[in-house]
């Protein structure tokens, strides 16, 4: 495969991957932008990348180098150099570790959401999500904690923004996540006999008064406003995480881990207590 | 008291204001500025505020008129009238809703920091925290979990930083913190008959696997390295958070708050078993 060196910030090439900042060019063209070495051989390993632009210039270790030297010698993803002046044009980051790409959207039905089969589910649902910095971290932690899925609801922020690729720090390729309604989420829910467990601050229960062993849904909401009233009707049950101190709200990041914890915590609770009594 | 209107942005009062951005003026002054209603009715409740300057004009409702009006009745605090053109020049905001005050620095020693008496203490310690928004999210966990202290050790980030006001939502008002070095706050813990658990993903045991119903501190390290040198020979014992997917590090604020949770549900835990035992 020939590889380019591109030194134009006019170049169309450039143009295009700079125009990938916008939802609008992100939708339109079903690509979205890749940045940095750990989020970009995440996306390789997981999801696959089609064309990677690189600027030596700019690489900040040797790490930088053996990865283009890797994909040099399987010849597997179309490699391109930029000037550190056009790499300027295409980075999303202060101090950019010059290694961008490019892959393609993939689809985000309910229908295509893959769920284990002879376990109980653990699935976050997050509603009206509008900060990229949230979603990422709320992507990383359902990843970190073992959950099954993240299904988002009245989404705000594009999962493909540059920043939510970044915050979830590759998260987003290694989770399976679905975009929908609060309406056909619930449907979907109670099809699969999964409860739907809203976090809500009105919830006279607390979150470690719910069964996470079996399977379950978190559903959380943005910070300003708490679950909205679409959500409302179609829980099955709510409890809170208890507050003390001044402050009368919780960063939905932040609500989102100690539920997701609380769930693997039962969940291994409950599965060594099931092996002793096997014993 | 007499309530200035102060029009230029050259007035050495503005300047002053302005100044507090940068830590060696705050240092020097012994000051630090609390922007927007929030956090400043937080202030003024918990720790008390010198001087507080407002710009009618960017007033983002009515409850800002209202704050403005109950001081000016109890003429307890000195207000200053700014036009916009001064304001902009002292907010460190996008977007401010016009208000912002001088506040005074309190001392953060370690011999001033107050435990309870009679029960166990849950102090969470901070290691080397760079980023404001981290560190305002860790006090405001703390603060909500009902968490006795934050020590911080190594900190690179300064507690007044405009930024950290804002992230903590007033929580730095409302928890005790207390700044100092890890052989000191090793010391200090060990006098004090509380264990050090250190949160470390090289740790073999879990998080759960913890006895957080006994005085503990709960010692986390920043993202990229983690526990420092300086505390990991100090530490009592060391637990992880288990980590699934793609993901080999946790963000700090994240971290911080499974740890305070987890606490918070074993102290309720114990408190209510307790109460069933005495029935």
């Amino acid at each position: 495969m020939s590889e380019e060196f591109i030194q134009s910030r006019q170049n169309p090439r450039v143009k295009m991957l700079a125009s990938l900042r916008e939802k609008s060019a992100r939708r339109k063209l079903g690509l979205f932008a890749v940045e940095g070495l750990r989020e970009l051989s995440r996306c390789v390993e997981l999801r696959g990348v089609e064309e990677i632009y690189f600027c030596p210039e700019l690489f900040k270790s040797p790490e930088h180098s053996d990865f283009i030297s890797a994909l040099r010698n399987k010849k597997s993803i179309s490699l391109c150099r930029l000037s550190e002046s056009a790499f300027e044009k295409v980075s999303n980051r202060d101090g950019s570790d010059g290694l961008i790409g490019i892959s393609r959207q993939w689809e985000c039905g309910l229908a295509d959401l893959p769920l284990p089969s002879g376990k109980p589910s653990t699935i976050l649902v997050a509603d009206a999500i509008e900060k990229p910095g949230n979603l990422g971290a709320i992507l990383r932690s359902a990843d970190s904690s073992g959950a099954d899925a993240v299904i988002l609801t009245n989404p705000v922020c594009d999962i493909f923004n540059p920043a939510v690729v970044r915050a979830s720090q590759g998260a987003l390729f290694s989770i399976p996540v679905a975009i929908s309604t609060p309406e056909e989420t619930a449907e979907w829910l109670s099809e699969k006999g999964i409860e739907s467990i809203g976090a809500h601050l009105g919830a006279k229960d607390f979150i470690w008064n719910a069964d996470f062993t079996k399977s379950s849904a978190i559903v959380v909401g943005c910070e300003s406003s708490g679950l909205g009233g679409d959500w409302s009707s179609r829980l099955g049950r709510i409890v809170k995480i208890p507050m003390s101190g001044v402050s009368d709200s919780m960063n939905v990041g932040i609500a989102a881990a100690i539920f997701l914890y609380e769930a693997m915590r039962q969940k291994r609770a409950f599965t060594e207590s099931s092996a002793q009594n096997l014993r």
